[in-house]
């Protein structure tokens, strides 16, 4: 069996609904944890902060290492990534097709929300957690939403897999789980 | 010379236009009637809903099949299909990269229409014919709509071939018509 | 290095930026003029407009050739070319994956501005140039900027290089260059 993979926005609720779907005995990984795993054994990182700050040929060689973790996975997998990450030096894809044609994709899932209730749902994370800084612009939010859906639509053609947009409305987390669910 | 691909969502008049396009020669093949031929041949089957009923691996063996039989084409063809495909597990790609490569491709087309139009004639169609069920959601249409543009995009990065969106407004029959022709 | 390669919609102010910003001792190649030169030496061609209308075949061996001189520069570049072109055949890709699998990419900038403020761009072009033919039809342009966009997300996929955005609005040209010059 092939991944699931899922991706959203910061406030789309991503993590939300997968701690609230049944999983049907797939295993939920984390890309982001994956390489902060790496990067601890192979450069010493303490904070997951410093992994951007590291030079771009060992940042390199730890999504190439996840790669190959993730290409050798024989359980049944659900990837949680990005679909983009909004650097100050652009969208950076979260499934460059090098990484990809490593991997054998069931699905793609893009959550998402209405923009208001994405910004409202920053804001108040940003009150919850002092050190947690996020994105309030609306325009920017719009670019950026805009932009993963043709991410998503690239990287559907590449692998052939389905691209679902799941919406995760304020009040609704019941029925997006339930979407989810019914694609694992 | 290559082949050029008509894509269209239900509704955008992808049948109508090139039913009433000169058509220079080229032979028009339709993607579904590929499907249905092969998979009457090889899995007995009877309706063109129950290819969706297989079970993946059929459904994988019969799209290789009509990716053969595209690629070993030598007539001037216009390939009729879609490009994506709204299913309960995501938008499916008409042309993933794995039949992409197989093609020579002139030309990537995509019939489109006013969202309301769209709409209008979905609803007229189902009137006709009480086993037509077509999705009247606008929310959804303009979502579908907007990913089919990023996977014209993926397909026209992929093969190179220009992309070319043809608006068939109501009362524009014949202006979709010659456009579709000039690109013959 | 890699290269930065810079795209924009005519009017965007793609050449403006280019011009004011500190280019940190990259070359700045642009694509057009490497196909003229080469479309002389070997074409016999005397001006630009007369490339698009030499016959397929030859059209692609200079891109070939451009594609060739591009992936054998040792140089650090800044290519200045178009994200996707308006053809009356549709979109030709600016970058088709047979081009961007020769090249070595470190980022991908698309510069634009407000729609309104591109049109008013175009009409003061035409009217400063007799010769200069700009398409000063809204929907148009907007049709065009979001293919872009889509265009953008998959060059980004196929390279796995960041696709960054710079607004060139009107009486911000400075922060537009400051944004490109830190990409450099």
């Amino acid at each position: 069996m092939g991944m699931i993979i899922v991706m959203g926005v910061p406030g789309a609720g991503k993590s939300t609904v997968l701690k609230n779907t049944a999983a049907k005995g797939r295993q939920i990984l984390n890309y982001g944890d994956l390489m902060f795993e790496i990067a601890q054994k192979k450069f010493n990182v303490k904070h997951r902060d410093e992994i951007r700050k590291l030079d771009i040929k060992s940042q390199s060689q730890i999504q190439s290492l996840v790669a190959k973790k993730l290409a050798a996975e024989k359980r049944s997998i659900i990837l949680d990534t990005h679909c983009s990450v909004n650097t100050p030096r652009g969208y950076l894809p979260g499934l460059p097709f090098s990484l990809l044609s490593r991997l054998k994709v069931d699905g793609l899932v893009l959550i998402t929300a209405p923009m208001a209730e994405i910004l409202a749902r920053r804001r108040k994370d940003m009150e919850g957690s002092a050190g947690r800084v996020r994105e309030l612009d609306e325009e920017g939010l719009v670019a950026h939403e805009g932009i993963n859906r043709a991410y998503l639509a690239a990287y559907s053609s590449f692998t052939g897999a389905p691209a679902c947009i799941i919406i995760n409305r304020d009040g609704g987390l019941s029925a997006a789980c339930e979407k989810l669910s019914s694609l694992l």
